[in-house]
C-alpha cells in the first residue's frame, strides 16, 4: 500500500490519454505536483491510500482544459466594441484604448480577472500573447495557473515599447528570468507576419531557439493577410515565415484559417502546434479553419478562445462545442469532429500544440496534476446515457456548461473547491475593473463627441494646415486660362492632372465640421491613371475673413493620413450624410511676383456642374494674407477673370445648394 | 397615482420594442397578467405605486426569450446518440426508441423537464411539435409557460397514432379543447413535406384556418429534401407547399435553410413566420440558413433550439450568440446580424414569427407580463461599458450565459425567483428521468448486442425466409447450361439478367451472422441498366443439413427492406470487416416435374473468380426438402453437371478462402 497526498474517488474518470481510457467508478492518485495513478476505483484503492481522500460524488474527473490562444488582459476591454469590421475594431477602438490605458497594472488586473474566469470554467493552462507579458506571468503564477506567456514583438510602437528593439529586449530578459518556473513557460510572440519585419521574424525565432522556449504568433488568420503576403512576397504565409526561419522555433500558430494541405505538411514537419479559435473566427468573420484537414494531416490542433474582446469570454466549453458544430456544417458531414475528438483537442492535443505534452493534457501517471471536476447531473444535462463510452464526451461537449465545473487543481494545488476560488479575490478584482471601465467609457465618450478627437485617436502623423488665401471663379471652360498661364509674368513650377474623387461626411452637429476622404487619380498625357493618393481632411466651419473680390481667408483644416479605406472611415465615423463629388483637375504651381500660388482648373464631372478656377496660397500672418489677397486680385485680372462670377462656397456647398 | 400589482425598479430595462427603448435606471409596472407601463424609473415611480415593489438590483429587465422551434419531450433523449448522420440518428436511434418509449407519461415528464430547463435559461414562450401534444400542453400549462403546441400529423405510423387520420382527429379535438387557454395556443403540425402526403398538407391547413390557429412545420431543412421535392414535383419546397394551400394558414416554418429570395417573398406575402435553428443546423450539418436575406426581405425570423436531442440543450443564450456568429462568418462581414438584431429575433421577432406579437415579445404596455431578470455583473461578463446603448445588447448576446438569468415571470406570475423554480419540482423530475434513461439504455444495449435486433429496430416489413434447398457447381462458362435449359423437360417461367453488387458486413462475434447489402442492376438486352433493387439480408451461420451431391438445406435468412443507403447501414451497424462482390447473373425461374426452381448462371466479375451454376428451391418441411434435393440432383444431370465440382460455400466464403 503506497501513501499519496490526495486520492480522488467515486468519479467518472475521463483520462483523455492516448487510449481514451475511461473508468467508472474511477479514481486518481496525486502526490506533490503530479499524478501517480489513474484507474478503476477498486484497483486504485487497493494500491494507494491517500493522506486525504476526496469523494467526487460521481462527477466527471478529467484533465483541465487548455486554452491554446488568448490575450488575457483584454478581459478589461470585453464588450467595448462589437459588430465592427476588424480594422475599425482594431484601429478605431482597441489600439487607441490600449495606447491610452495599457500599463503593467492594467495587465495585472486583466490577467487576474481572466484567471478567475478561466479557473471557474475549468481551464488550467492557457497560451497568452500581450504587452508587458512579464506582468501576465506574475499574475498567472499568483493565481496558480499554468501558462505559456508570449511577450509581443512587432514593428509598430506598442504600449510597452517605443520600438521593436525595446520589446525584443523585454522578451529576452523575461525569458531569462522565468525559464525555470514551475508554472510559467516564457515565450516570445512576434505578433504576425503583417505586423513584423523579416528581421523580427528571424530574430525572435533565434531567441526562441536560444532558450528553447515556444514562439507564439498569429498565422493566416484572414484571407486579406494571405493576399497581401502573396502580393508582396509571391508565396503563401507558411512558406513565407518558413523562409524567415520562423518554423525552426517551437511554433504555436494561432488561427491558420487560410492554409492549404501543403502548408499543413510544412507545419507538421516543423513540429508546430496550431490553435483553432472558432468564436473569434466567426465573430470577426475571418472564415472557417480547415480543422478536419489539419487533424487528418496529423497536426496537433488545440482550441483557443482568443482574447475576450473578440469572443467575448474565455469559455472553453463554448469553444469546444463550436469547434465540433462548425466542422460538421462546413464539411456537410455530421460525423465530422465527433465529441471525443473535440474534447481531446481541448486537452491532450492542446497541451501538445503548446509543446507541453510532457507536462499536462491528460490524466497520465507522471504528468502534472492539472485536473477538474465537472458536474454532469444538472437539469440541462440530464438524463445521462451510458450505452457507449462516447456518451460521456458528448454530454460535456454538446450540453455541458462552464458553470458545471466545480473544482480545479493545477500542479497538485487546488485553485477552486466547490465553486469557491482559492487564489484570487473576485470582488476586489471586479471593483477595480469597474473603475477602469468607467475611465475607458469617459475616454471614448469624450472622443466620440468630436470628429477631430476620433481622427486623432486613429494615430499616425496628423497636421493642421496653415491658413490659406483663396478665390474661386465660375468659368465656361479652361482653355483661356491655360493660354493665360503662358504669359511671361507667370512662372510655372509644376503641373499635374488628376481626377479627384471627394467623399464628404457630414454629422448631426454641424460644428463638427465635414470630413473629406479624397482620392486623387493622377493621369498621364493619355489620360490613364498612374497612381492614386488617398487623403483625409477635416474641414472646419469657420471662415476667418474675406477680402476684395471674394478672396477668402480660409477655414482650419486637419489632415490625417488616409491609411484605411473609405469603408473603414464610414464605419468608424458613422456620418449622418455622405456626398460624393468627382472633378477633373488641372493644377499648376506657379510663381507670380515671387509668390507661390496654386491654380486649379476644375471640371466638375459628378455631378456635372461645369468649370471653375481656384487660386490659392498658404499664409501665416494677417499681413501676409492681406498681401496675398491683393496679389490674387491681380492674378484674377491677368487671367482675364476680373469680372467673372466668384463663388464663395466650397464645392460640397455648391453641390448641396443645387441638390 | 395609480396602484399596480408589482413595480419592478432599479433595472436596466431593455424593452426590445419597435424603438428599442432602453431605460437605465428603468422600471416596469405589472398588473394582473399584463404590463401597464415601462419607462425611466423616476417617471414610473411618479405615476405608479406597487402593492409589491421589487428592487432588481441593477440587473437587466427584458422580455422573456421566445424559443421558436423545439420538440420539448426529447429532453429525455438528450445525448442518446450524437455525431451521426441524420438518417442514422433519426431512423436508427430516435424513431426506434420513440416507438418503444413515447407515451403520454413520457411526454409529460419530458415537457416538465424542458420547462424547468427553459425557465432557468430565461425562456418564457416556446413553439413545440411532438406526439401526444395535448400532454405537452398540460405540462407546459402546469409549469406556467406560454407555448404554441403543435400536434404532429404525418403519413407514417407514429407513437400516438396508427394512421394519419388518428393524429388528425387528435389535433382537431386538442385544438377545440384548448383554443381559449390563457397560456397555450394549440396548433396542428404536419411534420414536413417529405413526411406528409399532399392530402395531409391540404387538410391540416384547412384545420388551422377553421380554428384560426398556427400551423407548425419543418420546411426546406436539408438540401436532400429540396432535391427530392424538386425531382418529384418539379418545383422548390415553398411553391410546392403553397400549391397544397399550406400557406393559407398562419404558418410557422422551422429551418428554411435552403430557400431562395423568391421563396422568401412567397413566405412574406403569406405572413408566415420562420424559426432559425443554428445549433441544430450545424450539428446535423443541414447547412447555413440565409438569415440576413430573410430579415432583409422583411420576414419575421425567430430563433429556436430545435429538440434537445439534436442540440443538445434548450439554451437560447447559446442560440442567439450562434445566430449572430454564423451570420457574420457566412456573409464574410462582422457587422452582419449585430447584437441588437440577434436579441430582437429571440424576443419580439420570435413572438411575431409565432403569430403571438399581440401577446408577448417586448415590454410594451398592454402586452402580457412575460419578463426576465438577467445578471450582467458576473465575472465572465465584467466589466460593463455604457458608451453606447448597444453595449447592453452585446453583453447579453456575446458574453451572457443562461445561468445568469435569476428571475422569470410569465403572464404576470413568477415561475422563478432568485434562481428557485416555483412551479416544477426539479429533483423529482430528475429522478424519473434517470429511471427512463436507464430503461432506454438497457433497450439499446440489448439491441446493439444483436445484428438481428438492430435490423428489427429499423422497422418496416421484415420477413424470415423459409428454408431453401440449394446446390452450387463450378463451371467453365454458362453457354452449355443455357442450351440445356431449352430441353423439353424444363419449362421456363421467367428470365432475368442483372449485375448483382453484394456488400457483406462481418462482425466481431461470428455468431451475429453476416449482413448482406445487395443491389441488383437489372439489364436489358443491350446490357443497359433498367432498374436497381436494393435488398438487405441477414445470413445466419447455421447449415441445417446436406444431401447427396452437396445439395444443402440452407441457413436461416432475414430480409429487410433496404430503404436506406449502404452508407447508412455501414454507420448504423458498424461492421468489423466489409467485403464487396460483384457478379453477372442470369436467372431463370423454371418448372421441372411440377416444381419451381431458380437456376442462376453467375460470372463473378469482382473479384474475377469464374463461373458458377446455382440451383435453388424453397422448401417448408423435411419431407419436401428431401424430395426437392432428389429433383435437384436430377436437374444437375439434365444440365450436364452430374460430375462437376460442387461448392458448398457461399460466395463470400469462396472469396475469403482465396483472399
Amino acid at each position: 500500500m503506497k501513501t499519496v497526498d490526495i486520492l480522488l474517488t467515486h468519479a467518472l474518470v475521463l483520462t483523455m490519454d492516448g487510449q481514451m481510457n475511461q473508468y467508472n467508478p474511477g479514481a486518481v492518485a496525486v502526490t506533490g505536483d503530479s499524478i501517480v495513478a489513474a484507474g478503476p476505483e477498486a484497483e486504485i484503492k487497493k494500491e494507494y491510500s491517500g493522506k486525504e481522500t476526496i469523494d467526487c460524488g460521481g462527477k466527471v474527473l478529467m484533465p483541465g482544459l487548455v486554452n491554446a490562444h488568448t490575450h488575457v488582459p483584454m478581459t478589461l476591454l470585453r464588450g467595448l466594441a462589437d459588430d465592427l469590421r476588424l480594422d475599425v475594431w482594431l484601429m478605431g477602438y482597441m489600439m487607441p484604448v490600449e495606447r491610452e490605458f495599457v500599463t503593467p497594472e492594467f495587465v495585472r488586473l486583466g490577467t487576474l480577472l481572466a484567471c478567475a474566469e478561466q479557473i471557474r470554467s475549468g481551464v488550467t493552462t492557457f497560451n497568452d500573447m500581450y504587452y508587458f507579458e512579464e506582468d501576465v506571468a506574475k499574475a498567472a503564477a499568483q493565481a496558480g495557473m499554468r501558462a505559456v506567456c508570449g511577450q509581443t514583438v512587432m514593428k509598430f510602437p506598442a504600449p510597452d515599447a517605443e520600438a521593436y528593439e525595446d520589446s525584443f529586449d523585454m522578451a529576452r530578459d523575461f525569458i531569462k528570468r522565468w525559464k525555470d518556473h514551475p508554472l510559467i513557460v516564457p515565450a516570445v510572440a512576434p505578433h504576425a507576419p503583417y505586423t513584423c519585419t523579416e528581421e523580427i521574424l528571424r530574430e525572435t525565432a533565434e531567441l526562441a531557439r536560444e532558450f528553447d522556449v515556444p514562439l507564439h504568433t498569429h498565422l493566416a488568420e484572414t484571407a486579406f493577410e494571405v493576399e497581401n503576403i502573396r502580393r508582396e512576397h509571391e508565396m503563401p504565409v507558411i512558406p513565407y515565415v518558413k523562409k524567415q526561419g520562423l518554423l525552426e522555433a517551437k511554433v504555436i500558430a494561432a488561427h491558420c484559417v487560410h492554409i492549404d494541405t501543403g502548408e499543413m505538411r510544412t507545419l507538421l514537419h516543423a513540429g508546430a502546434g496550431v490553435s483553432h479559435n472558432p468564436s473569434s473566427n466567426l465573430k470577426l468573420a475571418s472564415g472557417f479553419a480547415p480543422v478536419m484537414k489539419m487533424l487528418e494531416a496529423g497536426l496537433k490542433v488545440g482550441i483557443g478562445t482568443d482574447g475576450p474582446a473578440s469572443n467575448n469570454d474565455l469559455d472553453m466549453f463554448e469553444e469546444v462545442r463550436l469547434a465540433a458544430f462548425i466542422a460538421k456544417a462546413v464539411s456537410n458531414d455530421p460525423t465530422s469532429l465527433p465529441a471525443p475528438t473535440a474534447l481531446t483537442m481541448a486537452t491532450r492535443l492542446g497541451a501538445q500544440a503548446l509543446h507541453l505534452g510532457h507536462l499536462t493534457g491528460s490524466l497520465t501517471p507522471g504528468l502534472r496534476a492539472d485536473l477538474i471536476l465537472v458536474d454532469i447531473s444538472p437539469l440541462h444535462n440530464s438524463p445521462s446515457f451510458k450505452r457507449s463510452q462516447d456518451n460521456a464526451y458528448a454530454q460535456i461537449v454538446y450540453a455541458g456548461k462552464s458553470t458545471d465545473v466545480s473544482d480545479v487543481m493545477v500542479n497538485g494545488k487546488w485553485l477552486m473547491r466547490e465553486r469557491r476560488l482559492l487564489t484570487v479575490n473576485e470582488d476586489e478584482l471586479l471593483a477595480q475593473a469597474a473603475d477602469i471601465a468607467k475611465k475607458v467609457d469617459s475616454f471614448l465618450i469624450a472622443r466620440e463627441q468630436s470628429v477631430l478627437s476620433k481622427l486623432i485617436a486613429l494615430g499616425g502623423s496628423m497636421e493642421q494646415e496653415a491658413f490659406e488665401v483663396q478665390v474661386k471663379v465660375k468659368i465656361t471652360d479652361g482653355r483661356s486660362i491655360v493660354q493665360a498661364l503662358k504669359r511671361p509674368e507667370i512662372e510655372i513650377v509644376r503641373y499635374r492632372h488628376y481626377d479627384q474623387h471627394d467623399t464628404y461626411f457630414a454629422f448631426d452637429d454641424p460644428l463638427q465640421g465635414r470630413l473629406r476622404y479624397r482620392e486623387d487619380d493622377f493621369l498621364d498625357e493619355k489620360g490613364a491613371v498612374t497612381t492614386t493618393r488617398p487623403r483625409l481632411t477635416l474641414l472646419g466651419q469657420k471662415r476667418e475673413d474675406s477680402f476684395a473680390h471674394d478672396v477668402l481667408l480660409s477655414r482650419s483644416r486637419f489632415f490625417a493620413p488616409a491609411a484605411q479605406s473609405l469603408r473603414f472611415y464610414r464605419e468608424y465615423f458613422k456620418p449622418k450624410v455622405e456626398t460624393s463629388i468627382t472633378k477633373d483637375r488641372e493644377r499648376w504651381l506657379i510663381k507670380f511676383k515671387d509668390t507661390e500660388f496654386f491654380v486649379n482648373v476644375d471640371e466638375m464631372t459628378e455631378p456635372a456642374l461645369g468649370h471653375f478656377v481656384e487660386i490659392k496660397s498658404r499664409t501665416w500672418s494677417r499681413k501676409d494674407a492681406e498681401h496675398k489677397a491683393a496679389l490674387t486680385t491681380e492674378l484674377l485680372a491677368l487671367l482675364g477673370l476680373a469680372h467673372s462670377e466668384t463663388v464663395t462656397s466650397d464645392y460640397i456647398e455648391v453641390v448641396k445648394s443645387i441638390g
